[in-house]
């Protein structure tokens, strides 16, 4: 078998064959497919995009470079859920523990921020003594104790994912719906779930612009994982504006443990009850506890007190708060018709939420805490939001950003719009 | 200036500006731009293309990443050939020593085989002594001494083209038309010639395997050409046969000697005497000595023989010969209607003539000496092709090569073809 080859084949439109995806994706982890190889590879994927059999095999020689964890020995279903991203996407932190207090388990391997939007792991390393890191014997104990789990993969989790995903970082081969698919349903699938709900996020704070792409994104997701037998179904939900009143670690947290409280904001309950029917659904529990029953019955902020504790966390330790604040106010009166969900997430990111590389460390103080959202009234001089930042020479660039984001009118209001825009299954 | 950047305006299909390219391939020769990244970019080309503008500014920067040469101290006009490379093509040999010997300067720097096509230098390093590597001044002192040089370009010389040639080589994207005519006229442009002559292959031993294909090549370079102040003219000649008689490098050498004395193949007479006529009339030598009449009068020979000594070789020497031969013998009788030059040139090469990788080494006396052709009666066990190799026990797979290029019918001959195919001026 010779790369070369194999790159003119998908290069020149054919369809790669189970032996040369095998063999690729094995001999790129083994260094014997170079990087410089893989890369065109990974460009000629993204004009000539792959056949529904050429996916699947792919996905299942990333899922084979490394091991799948078996969560079998549990008395209680496995169901998770994964989002493309998005600005105060928080959704994980209630969730988890909702669908634990309805008796599912979830085993939930999750990721870092990069650019504008944030990192679930990063949110909860707010949190004095919270650990991301654990094995496999740790994630079952927790599993046990808690109900739910969330923690970093480990280095044996689908390796050829890790390595393809950082390069495709660096040669602008990221934006390929059978890569970006691929790369997702590996992780999951080798993370053991019987069940996964995806949270497609489709606007501009998301990764996809539009929903004809999500859409595609979505059931290409729901079509990989069926295969693979794990019971997929897909939301798209919307991303045009944040999530929520807050962008940023720790305020994250805070509001997360508002909505475990039974508090909230309206659309972060909505998202986190509607996903955990969706998850308790796909694993065969709709008959369980309903969530929102667990959220206000206060057994859901059980299992999260539980779930962090047992990661070495502190549920009770104040968070940690930044250094600086600056509030943006409003320069003209009318109702807010538009609060861009990108212009938050990069403000986020220039007050020192989030990174530009993986390696940068984030500051779990900064973000953004909005108090005016799309349809309120503002006065002229009034507070739109408050930055927070341990560096106030960042203020000034996050202002700006802040800025081009919130659109205020002195006539009619803005459309509603839903938060669930659609939803594929298999 | 980013390289993501960069790769991502080319995959969008635009247009990269004049810094971008200018940085972008001084940063991949300073190792700022990974290997990777430029094989994502080179991919992203193969499918995008590029203008005629990016072109022109590619090309210069890979000529500014090295030297450019200057001959302006000689006293006569510079004027030099390229052949896209096919099998049997040892018309440089017998070509330069010709033009030189009707009063231009020939200062070509050449190339190495790879695959089935031979490569002028291989051909050369088969007569005793004669050495490929020249410095500046001694590239001088051969021009003044025999009008003419043959030899390998420097690492001073492109070495922007030398880094990317590599990589294409291994990541599937060597077939693209800007690719390909910024890479040979980068380096033809850096030697210093006022003129070319492009020789652009079409057939089956050629790259180029469509007239299309050849003469949208051949367009994109004497565009690049003339842009860069070199007079260029490109013809497009037949490659789906051999050029003359033998493929194998010390026997290409003894074929071209023949020329030189005024006889050899008539094919490869007619190619040799075009091209120098295009190289006399392309340096504003139009009027001078007819390269027909240098062939017959010795002079080009005298010129020969000079060039070849002032390199360290012995004009006179014995050339190597195999150890071992055998006669490849036709299995039926009737006229030879196609010997498909592919073929032949895998069967050189299987021989020993030719490499797989840039560093292997190559036999001298190996290759293949065809006694039919095209158009040529034969009878049921008459020789048609000798193979000579000092290694027998590639026969096996090169006879296996021959048999397919054959083809004899007992009907109607083929129908005649051109040599030269088309010309292309600006």
């Amino acid at each position: 078998m010779d790369a070369v080859d194999v790159i003119r084949t998908k290069r020149d439109g054919g369809e790669l064959s189970a032996e040369q995806i095998d063999w690729v994706i094995d001999a790129y982890v083994r260094g014997v497919v170079a990087d410089e190889q893989m890369a065109a590879l990974a460009m000629a994927i993204l004009f000539r995009g792959m056949t529904g059999p050429e996916l699947s095999r792919w996905t299942d020689a990333m899922i084979r470079s490394g091991e799948r964890m078996d969560w079998s020995q549990l008395d209680r279903p496995t169901t998770d859920k994964h989002s493309t991203g998005g600005v105060g996407d928080k959704i994980t932190l209630p969730l988890a523990p909702t669908v634990a207090a309805c008796g599912a388990a979830v085993p939930q391997l999750s990721g870092r921020g990069l650019g504008h939007t944030g990192g679930t792991l990063d949110k909860l390393e707010s949190i004095p003594g919270w650990r991301a890191s654990l094995s496999n014997a740790e994630m079952l104990a927790v599993l046990r104790e808690a109900g739910a789990v969330i923690c970093a993969a480990g280095e044996g989790l689908a390796p050829a994912d890790r390595k393809l995903y950082a390069l495709r970082d660096v040669t602008a081969t990221v934006e390929s719906i059978p890569l970006i698919a691929s790369s997702i349903m590996s992780k999951k699938i080798a993370e053991g779930t019987g069940a996964l709900v995806l949270d497609v996020k489709v606007g501009s704070g998301a990764f996809m612009k539009t929903r004809e792409d999500a859409r595609e994104l979505a059931e290409t997701m729901v079509s990989l994982g069926e295969a693979a037998g794990v019971r997929t179904v897909a939301l798209l939900t919307d991303m045009s504006t944040p999530l929520g009143l807050t962008a940023g670690n720790a305020m994250e947290v805070r509001e997360s443990v508002e909505v475990l409280a039974g508090g909230g904001p309206a659309d972060v309950v909505e998202l986190t009850v509607t996903l955990a029917r969706e998850m308790l659904a796909a694993c065969g529990m709709s008959g369980a506890k309903d969530p929102a029953e667990a959220l206000r019955d206060g057994s859901a902020m059980d299992s999260w007190r539980r779930m962090i504790r047992a990661q070495g966390g502190d549920p009770s330790a104040p968070l940690p708060a930044a250094a600086a604040h600056e509030v943006f106010a409003a320069s003209s009166s009318g109702v807010v018709t538009e609060l861009d969900a990108y212009a938050v997430g990069v403000a986020a990111w220039r007050l020192g939420a989030g990174r530009a590389r993986k390696e940068d460390p984030v500051q779990a103080g900064a973000g953004v805490e909005l108090h005016k959202k799309v349809g309120d009234r503002v006065t002229a001089g009034e507070p739109l939001a408050t930055l927070y930042t341990d560096e106030p020479a960042r203020f000034h660039s996050a202002l700006a950003e802040l800025d081009s984001g919130y659109r205020i009118s002195d006539s009619a209001g803005p459309v509603e719009r839903a938060l669930v825009l659609d939803r594929v299954s298999a």
